[in-house]
C-alpha cells in the first residue's frame, strides 16, 4: 500500500499500483444537513425516524457518502497530477454509514488505456471505503482521464 | 410521460414507467461551497482555474451534480412510497454542469424484480439529467428497494 504524496502522471501509474487515504469522521449534523439539501428523507434527518426505518438508526444519504469519498480521494488519496477527472462509473453502498464513523479509502488501479493518439489515457481504478471496524460501506469504480509527463 | 405524485409500491410499477421531476437551477456560489467541502480541485473553485482547465470554464464537482439529482428524485421526481433506498448502480457524467444550468431528471423504470420470499422487490431504474439546452450532462442507472403494498 502506497501513500503517495508526489503527484502522478500516466507514466508513473501502473496496474495493481495501491493509495490508501486520510480519514474523515462522519459527523451527525452535517449528515442531517446534507441530507436536507439533497436527500430529504427521514431516515437521514431523524433519529426517530432511522429507529424506525429498515436501517435501525440514522444513516447518512449515500450520496454523502460518495461525496466524502471523493474528499479523501482529492485531497491525498489519489495523487493525480492533473486533478481527478471522471467520465463515470459504478457505485455500491453495501452498509450504510452511521453518525461517528470514521472511515477512508483504499484505491487500486485496475486497468490503463493509454490514447493512440493524444498524451494521455484512461485509468480505471476501484475504491473501498471502510469504517473504523473494517467493513466496507461504500464501493467505487471510476474511469480517469489521466495525462502524460508534458 | 407520467408526473406522477401518489406515492407508489412495487404493485404500481410497470416496466416502461417514466417520470420527470421538477428543476434546479445550478448556482455557482453554492457550487463552488461544494466543491470546497468535497472536491476542492482549482476547476471547480476558480474561474480562472477553470478556463485555463480542459473545461474552458467553472464546471460543478459530478458529486454536486450527482446530490442534485437525488434532490430532485428524492422531492417529487420519483415517488416510491418507502423512499429510495438505493444499492447502487452507475453514473456517468457526459458532460459538466456550468453555473446557471437549470436541470431537471427524466426517469424510467427498466427492470423489476418481486422476491420469491420477501413482500419487495429489486427495481432498476434509468435516469438522466438534462440542462436547459436539452444536453444530457448526468446518466444514472439504480437499483432500488420497493416494498409492495401492505
Amino acid at each position: 500500500m502506497v501513500n503517495q504524496s508526489e503527484p502522478l502522471y500516466l507514466d508513473d501509474l501502473q496496474v495493481g499500483q495501491r493509495f490508501t487515504s486520510g480519514t474523515y469522521r462522519m459527523e451527525e449534523d452535517r449528515m442531517r444537513e446534507f441530507a436536507a439539501e439533497f436527500d430529504p428523507q427521514p431516515f437521514h434527518m431523524d433519529r426517530a425516524a432511522g429507529e424506525a426505518s429498515i436501517f435501525n438508526g440514522l444513516v447518512a444519504s449515500g450520496w454523502y457518502t460518495a461525496a466524502v469519498a471523493m474528499r479523501l480521494l482529492a485531497t491525498g488519496g489519489l495523487p493525480i497530477a492533473n486533478g481527478l477527472i471522471g467520465y463515470g462509473g459504478e457505485i455500491a453502498w453495501p452498509k450504510p454509514t452511521r453518525p461517528g464513523d470514521v472511515v477512508h479509502m483504499e484505491t487500486e488501479v485496475v486497468d490503463i488505456a493509454p490514447s493512440r493518439s493524444k498524451p494521455q489515457g484512461v485509468v480505471t481504478i476501484r475504491g473501498k471505503m471502510m469504517n473504523q471496524s473494517g467493513d466496507v460501506v461504500y464501493l467505487l469504480t471510476a474511469k480517469l482521464l489521466v495525462l502524460r509527463r508534458a
